[in-house]
Protein backbone atom coordinates (compact mmCIF):
# COMPACT_ATOMS: atom_id res chain seq x y z
CA UNK A 1 0.00 0.00 0.00
CA UNK A 2 2.77 2.30 0.98
CA UNK A 3 4.39 1.58 -2.25
CA UNK A 4 1.70 2.13 -4.36
CA UNK A 5 0.47 5.61 -2.87
CA UNK A 6 4.34 6.56 -3.58
CA UNK A 7 4.08 5.40 -6.95
CA UNK A 8 0.88 7.63 -7.36
CA UNK A 9 3.18 10.72 -5.42
CA UNK A 10 5.43 10.45 -8.02
CA UNK A 11 3.13 10.69 -11.08
CA UNK A 12 1.13 12.99 -9.58
CA UNK A 13 4.49 15.26 -9.19
CA UNK A 14 5.52 14.18 -12.96
CA UNK A 15 2.09 15.35 -14.08
CA UNK A 16 2.86 18.55 -12.58
CA UNK A 17 6.50 19.20 -13.69
CA UNK A 18 4.73 18.31 -17.57
CA UNK A 19 2.14 21.07 -16.87
CA UNK A 20 4.27 23.41 -15.92
CA UNK A 21 6.29 23.44 -18.85
CA UNK A 22 3.94 23.46 -21.24
CA UNK A 23 2.90 27.26 -21.54
CA UNK A 24 6.51 27.25 -23.93
CA UNK A 25 5.09 25.35 -26.58
CA UNK A 26 1.18 25.81 -26.74
CA UNK A 27 -1.75 26.35 -24.36
CA UNK A 28 -2.42 24.04 -21.33
CA UNK A 29 -3.96 24.25 -17.88
CA UNK A 30 -5.43 21.85 -15.62
CA UNK A 31 -8.89 21.93 -16.96
CA UNK A 32 -9.94 18.36 -18.53
CA UNK A 33 -12.67 18.51 -20.41
CA UNK A 34 -16.42 17.03 -19.41
CA UNK A 35 -17.77 13.71 -20.38
CA UNK A 36 -13.96 12.34 -21.61
CA UNK A 37 -11.95 13.96 -19.17
CA UNK A 38 -9.42 14.81 -21.72
CA UNK A 39 -7.05 17.42 -21.02
CA UNK A 40 -4.73 19.34 -22.99
CA UNK A 41 -1.97 17.28 -23.94
CA UNK A 42 1.29 19.36 -22.86
CA UNK A 43 3.61 20.31 -26.19
CA UNK A 44 0.98 19.54 -28.82
CA UNK A 45 1.99 22.28 -30.64
CA UNK A 46 5.56 20.65 -31.16
CA UNK A 47 3.70 17.67 -32.64
CA UNK A 48 4.91 16.63 -36.80
CA UNK A 49 2.42 17.91 -39.20
CA UNK A 50 -0.04 15.18 -40.53
CA UNK A 51 -2.29 17.27 -42.86
CA UNK A 52 -4.03 20.58 -43.58
CA UNK A 53 -7.38 21.85 -44.24
CA UNK A 54 -9.78 24.64 -45.42
CA UNK A 55 -13.41 25.13 -43.69
CA UNK A 56 -15.32 27.62 -45.58
CA UNK A 57 -18.12 29.01 -44.02
CA UNK A 58 -19.51 29.27 -40.28
CA UNK A 59 -16.20 27.74 -39.54
CA UNK A 60 -14.43 30.01 -41.94
CA UNK A 61 -10.37 28.73 -41.34
CA UNK A 62 -7.72 27.16 -42.03
CA UNK A 63 -6.06 24.65 -39.99
CA UNK A 64 -3.54 21.84 -39.34
CA UNK A 65 -3.53 18.81 -37.68
CA UNK A 66 -1.03 17.68 -35.91
CA UNK A 67 -0.19 14.20 -34.51
CA UNK A 68 1.99 13.04 -31.32
CA UNK A 69 4.69 10.45 -31.92
CA UNK A 70 2.26 7.21 -31.63
CA UNK A 71 0.00 9.22 -34.60
CA UNK A 72 2.59 9.88 -37.09
CA UNK A 73 4.22 6.28 -36.37
CA UNK A 74 0.72 4.99 -37.52
CA UNK A 75 -0.24 7.18 -39.96
CA UNK A 76 3.18 6.73 -41.60
CA UNK A 77 2.84 2.52 -41.38
CA UNK A 78 -0.57 2.66 -41.92
CA UNK A 79 -1.39 1.36 -38.60
CA UNK A 80 -5.51 0.72 -38.42
CA UNK A 81 -7.04 0.74 -35.23
CA UNK A 82 -4.59 3.23 -34.14
CA UNK A 83 -3.02 2.05 -30.98
CA UNK A 84 -3.80 3.13 -27.44
CA UNK A 85 -1.88 6.73 -26.64
CA UNK A 86 -2.80 8.02 -30.25
CA UNK A 87 -3.89 11.73 -30.17
CA UNK A 88 -4.11 13.99 -33.26
CA UNK A 89 -4.69 17.75 -32.87
CA UNK A 90 -6.78 20.50 -34.85
CA UNK A 91 -5.37 23.79 -34.74
CA UNK A 92 -7.06 26.45 -36.38
CA UNK A 93 -6.40 30.30 -37.82
CA UNK A 94 -8.54 32.74 -39.41
CA UNK A 95 -8.29 32.83 -43.31
CA UNK A 96 -6.88 36.14 -44.17
CA UNK A 97 -5.90 37.13 -47.36
CA UNK A 98 -2.54 38.34 -47.72
CA UNK A 99 -2.07 41.95 -49.50
CA UNK A 100 1.31 41.73 -48.41
CA UNK A 101 1.99 38.09 -50.52
CA UNK A 102 -0.69 39.30 -53.67
CA UNK A 103 1.58 42.07 -54.32
CA UNK A 104 4.86 40.01 -54.33
CA UNK A 105 3.21 37.18 -56.69
CA UNK A 106 1.79 39.72 -58.55
CA UNK A 107 -1.79 38.17 -58.65
CA UNK A 108 -4.51 38.15 -56.35
CA UNK A 109 -4.15 34.64 -54.74
CA UNK A 110 -3.25 34.33 -51.32
CA UNK A 111 -4.41 33.31 -47.63
CA UNK A 112 -2.61 32.78 -44.63
CA UNK A 113 -3.21 32.33 -41.24
CA UNK A 114 -4.20 34.59 -38.73
CA UNK A 115 -5.53 34.79 -35.27
CA UNK A 116 -6.58 31.25 -33.44
CA UNK A 117 -9.92 30.38 -34.06
CA UNK A 118 -12.65 27.62 -33.32
CA UNK A 119 -10.49 26.35 -30.55
CA UNK A 120 -8.19 23.59 -30.07
CA UNK A 121 -9.38 19.52 -30.59
CA UNK A 122 -8.46 16.25 -29.92
CA UNK A 123 -8.80 13.02 -30.28
CA UNK A 124 -7.25 10.89 -27.94
CA UNK A 125 -7.45 7.12 -28.05
CA UNK A 126 -8.06 4.68 -25.24
CA UNK A 127 -10.29 1.37 -26.34
CA UNK A 128 -10.84 0.44 -23.27
CA UNK A 129 -11.48 4.06 -21.49
CA UNK A 130 -13.44 5.09 -24.35
CA UNK A 131 -15.06 1.56 -25.69
CA UNK A 132 -18.72 3.47 -26.05
CA UNK A 133 -17.46 5.88 -28.35
CA UNK A 134 -15.11 3.79 -31.03
CA UNK A 135 -12.32 3.92 -28.72
CA UNK A 136 -11.95 7.69 -29.10
CA UNK A 137 -12.10 10.30 -26.32
CA UNK A 138 -13.18 13.76 -27.85
CA UNK A 139 -12.50 17.40 -26.79
CA UNK A 140 -12.54 21.10 -27.38
CA UNK A 141 -10.53 23.76 -25.83
CA UNK A 142 -11.19 27.59 -26.15
CA UNK A 143 -8.31 29.62 -25.16
CA UNK A 144 -7.52 26.96 -22.86
CA UNK A 145 -11.07 26.15 -21.56
CA UNK A 146 -12.56 23.02 -22.16
CA UNK A 147 -15.71 23.06 -24.29
CA UNK A 148 -18.41 22.07 -21.28
CA UNK A 149 -21.47 21.72 -24.03
CA UNK A 150 -21.82 18.03 -23.32
CA UNK A 151 -24.58 17.42 -26.13
CA UNK A 152 -21.66 19.30 -28.08
CA UNK A 153 -19.06 16.87 -27.11
CA UNK A 154 -21.49 13.75 -27.59
CA UNK A 155 -22.11 14.78 -31.10
CA UNK A 156 -18.26 14.20 -31.69
CA UNK A 157 -18.35 10.25 -31.83
CA UNK A 158 -21.83 10.37 -34.03
CA UNK A 159 -20.31 12.99 -36.96
CA UNK A 160 -17.50 10.76 -37.01
CA UNK A 161 -19.46 7.74 -37.85
CA UNK A 162 -19.13 8.24 -41.75
CA UNK A 163 -15.07 7.14 -41.30
CA UNK A 164 -16.02 3.98 -39.14
CA UNK A 165 -13.61 2.04 -41.88
CA UNK A 166 -10.56 4.31 -41.41
CA UNK A 167 -11.23 4.24 -36.92
CA UNK A 168 -13.07 6.79 -37.20
CA UNK A 169 -10.55 9.39 -38.46
CA UNK A 170 -11.54 11.99 -41.03
CA UNK A 171 -7.85 13.33 -42.00
CA UNK A 172 -5.16 11.44 -44.34
CA UNK A 173 -1.56 11.84 -43.83
CA UNK A 174 -0.50 14.32 -46.09
CA UNK A 175 2.93 12.91 -47.52
CA UNK B 1 46.13 8.81 -43.97
CA UNK B 2 44.93 5.35 -43.62
CA UNK B 3 42.87 6.88 -40.74
CA UNK B 4 41.01 10.20 -42.68
CA UNK B 5 40.08 7.22 -45.68
CA UNK B 6 38.50 5.50 -42.05
CA UNK B 7 36.60 8.29 -41.25
CA UNK B 8 35.56 9.36 -45.11
CA UNK B 9 34.49 5.89 -45.68
CA UNK B 10 32.30 6.39 -42.33
CA UNK B 11 30.87 9.59 -42.73
CA UNK B 12 30.09 8.33 -46.79
CA UNK B 13 28.15 5.12 -44.98
CA UNK B 14 26.67 7.26 -42.57
CA UNK B 15 25.33 9.56 -45.16
CA UNK B 16 24.45 6.70 -47.00
CA UNK B 17 22.21 5.42 -44.00
CA UNK B 18 20.27 9.31 -43.82
CA UNK B 19 19.49 9.09 -48.11
CA UNK B 20 18.25 5.50 -47.23
CA UNK B 21 16.03 6.85 -44.41
CA UNK B 22 14.77 9.63 -45.87
CA UNK B 23 12.22 8.62 -47.94
CA UNK B 24 10.07 7.69 -44.42
CA UNK B 25 9.83 11.12 -43.68
CA UNK B 26 9.95 13.55 -46.76
CA UNK B 27 11.99 13.29 -50.42
CA UNK B 28 15.62 13.32 -49.98
CA UNK B 29 18.41 12.87 -52.48
CA UNK B 30 21.98 13.87 -53.20
CA UNK B 31 21.63 16.59 -55.92
CA UNK B 32 22.07 20.48 -55.09
CA UNK B 33 20.24 22.78 -56.49
CA UNK B 34 22.48 25.33 -58.74
CA UNK B 35 23.57 28.81 -57.33
CA UNK B 36 22.82 28.65 -54.02
CA UNK B 37 24.03 24.72 -53.75
CA UNK B 38 21.62 24.06 -51.18
CA UNK B 39 20.18 20.13 -51.14
CA UNK B 40 17.32 18.40 -49.49
CA UNK B 41 17.55 18.55 -45.54
CA UNK B 42 16.67 15.12 -44.77
CA UNK B 43 13.75 14.74 -42.26
CA UNK B 44 12.40 17.99 -43.16
CA UNK B 45 9.01 16.64 -43.17
CA UNK B 46 9.50 15.78 -39.07
CA UNK B 47 10.16 19.50 -38.78
CA UNK B 48 7.81 21.57 -36.84
CA UNK B 49 5.04 23.87 -38.21
CA UNK B 50 5.64 27.65 -38.74
CA UNK B 51 2.57 27.98 -40.29
CA UNK B 52 -0.53 27.39 -43.27
CA UNK B 53 -1.36 29.06 -46.54
CA UNK B 54 -3.89 28.66 -49.21
CA UNK B 55 -2.61 29.65 -52.97
CA UNK B 56 -5.43 30.41 -55.93
CA UNK B 57 -5.05 30.71 -59.50
CA UNK B 58 -2.03 29.27 -61.28
CA UNK B 59 -0.46 27.65 -57.77
CA UNK B 60 -4.05 26.23 -56.59
CA UNK B 61 -2.13 24.69 -53.66
CA UNK B 62 -2.65 24.41 -50.01
CA UNK B 63 0.71 24.35 -48.05
CA UNK B 64 2.44 24.60 -44.98
CA UNK B 65 5.76 25.96 -43.76
CA UNK B 66 7.72 23.84 -41.30
CA UNK B 67 10.94 25.37 -39.81
CA UNK B 68 14.07 22.85 -38.24
CA UNK B 69 14.93 23.85 -34.57
CA UNK B 70 16.97 27.11 -35.16
CA UNK B 71 14.09 28.44 -37.54
CA UNK B 72 11.32 27.51 -34.39
CA UNK B 73 13.07 28.87 -32.00
CA UNK B 74 13.76 31.44 -33.70
CA UNK B 75 9.98 32.12 -34.37
CA UNK B 76 9.38 31.78 -31.06
CA UNK B 77 11.73 34.19 -29.40
CA UNK B 78 10.87 36.87 -31.88
CA UNK B 79 15.26 36.89 -33.01
CA UNK B 80 15.99 38.63 -36.31
CA UNK B 81 17.97 38.41 -38.39
CA UNK B 82 17.53 34.97 -38.34
CA UNK B 83 20.68 32.32 -36.94
CA UNK B 84 22.97 30.82 -39.57
CA UNK B 85 21.74 26.99 -39.63
CA UNK B 86 17.69 28.35 -40.24
CA UNK B 87 16.07 26.36 -42.54
CA UNK B 88 12.73 27.27 -43.37
CA UNK B 89 10.81 24.85 -45.90
CA UNK B 90 7.54 24.97 -47.65
CA UNK B 91 5.39 21.78 -48.81
CA UNK B 92 2.27 21.98 -51.05
CA UNK B 93 -0.79 19.82 -52.04
CA UNK B 94 -3.73 19.89 -53.89
CA UNK B 95 -6.34 21.60 -52.79
CA UNK B 96 -9.33 19.11 -52.91
CA UNK B 97 -13.11 19.55 -52.03
CA UNK B 98 -13.92 16.82 -49.73
CA UNK B 99 -17.15 15.49 -50.25
CA UNK B 100 -16.96 13.27 -47.05
CA UNK B 101 -16.10 15.93 -44.90
CA UNK B 102 -19.05 18.40 -46.72
CA UNK B 103 -21.42 15.61 -45.45
CA UNK B 104 -19.99 14.84 -42.42
CA UNK B 105 -20.69 18.82 -41.73
CA UNK B 106 -23.58 18.87 -43.37
CA UNK B 107 -22.65 21.90 -45.32
CA UNK B 108 -20.18 22.18 -48.62
CA UNK B 109 -17.18 23.68 -46.54
CA UNK B 110 -14.22 21.47 -46.46
CA UNK B 111 -11.23 21.32 -48.58
CA UNK B 112 -8.42 19.02 -47.77
CA UNK B 113 -4.85 18.38 -48.79
CA UNK B 114 -4.58 15.82 -52.05
CA UNK B 115 -1.18 14.85 -53.94
CA UNK B 116 1.74 16.69 -53.40
CA UNK B 117 2.12 19.69 -55.93
CA UNK B 118 4.49 22.03 -56.62
CA UNK B 119 7.62 20.59 -55.41
CA UNK B 120 9.50 21.34 -51.98
CA UNK B 121 11.26 24.37 -51.29
CA UNK B 122 13.91 26.06 -49.14
CA UNK B 123 15.45 29.24 -47.79
CA UNK B 124 18.74 28.36 -45.95
CA UNK B 125 20.21 30.52 -43.55
CA UNK B 126 24.04 31.34 -44.07
CA UNK B 127 24.62 34.95 -43.37
CA UNK B 128 28.65 34.40 -45.49
CA UNK B 129 27.74 31.77 -48.15
CA UNK B 130 24.86 33.84 -48.83
CA UNK B 131 25.89 37.24 -48.39
CA UNK B 132 25.07 38.59 -51.83
CA UNK B 133 21.32 37.28 -51.53
CA UNK B 134 20.66 38.59 -47.54
CA UNK B 135 22.05 35.92 -46.08
CA UNK B 136 19.50 33.56 -47.74
CA UNK B 137 20.21 30.49 -50.41
CA UNK B 138 17.15 29.79 -52.12
CA UNK B 139 16.07 26.12 -53.49
CA UNK B 140 13.00 24.12 -54.99
CA UNK B 141 12.80 20.28 -55.39
CA UNK B 142 10.09 18.85 -57.46
CA UNK B 143 10.24 14.78 -56.96
CA UNK B 144 13.26 14.82 -55.41
CA UNK B 145 14.90 16.79 -58.76
CA UNK B 146 16.50 20.40 -58.01
CA UNK B 147 14.98 23.07 -59.96
CA UNK B 148 17.65 23.88 -62.63
CA UNK B 149 16.11 27.58 -64.27
CA UNK B 150 18.71 29.54 -62.59
CA UNK B 151 17.36 32.25 -63.53
CA UNK B 152 14.12 31.66 -62.11
CA UNK B 153 16.25 30.95 -58.75
CA UNK B 154 17.70 34.33 -59.01
CA UNK B 155 14.61 35.67 -59.01
CA UNK B 156 13.90 34.04 -55.45
CA UNK B 157 15.77 37.23 -53.75
CA UNK B 158 14.36 39.72 -55.65
CA UNK B 159 10.64 38.52 -54.86
CA UNK B 160 11.76 38.50 -51.01
CA UNK B 161 13.26 41.91 -51.24
CA UNK B 162 9.41 43.65 -49.64
CA UNK B 163 10.24 41.87 -46.09
CA UNK B 164 13.10 42.51 -46.24
CA UNK B 165 12.63 44.14 -42.88
CA UNK B 166 11.43 40.49 -41.71
CA UNK B 167 14.63 39.47 -42.53
CA UNK B 168 13.23 38.62 -46.60
CA UNK B 169 11.03 35.84 -44.08
CA UNK B 170 7.25 36.43 -45.57
CA UNK B 171 6.06 33.57 -43.22
CA UNK B 172 4.39 34.79 -39.98
CA UNK B 173 4.40 31.99 -36.84
CA UNK B 174 0.92 30.95 -36.39
CA UNK B 175 0.38 30.52 -32.54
Amino acid sequence: MRRIVFVLVAVVALAGVVVYMAPASGQADGEAAPIFGVKIPPGYRDWRLISVAREEVDLDDIRAILGNDVAIKAYREGTRPFPDGTIIARIAWAYLPSAENNKAFGKVQSFVAGRPKNGVQFMVKDSRKYASTGGWGYSQFDDGKPLTDQAMLQSCFACHQPVKDRDFVFTRYAP
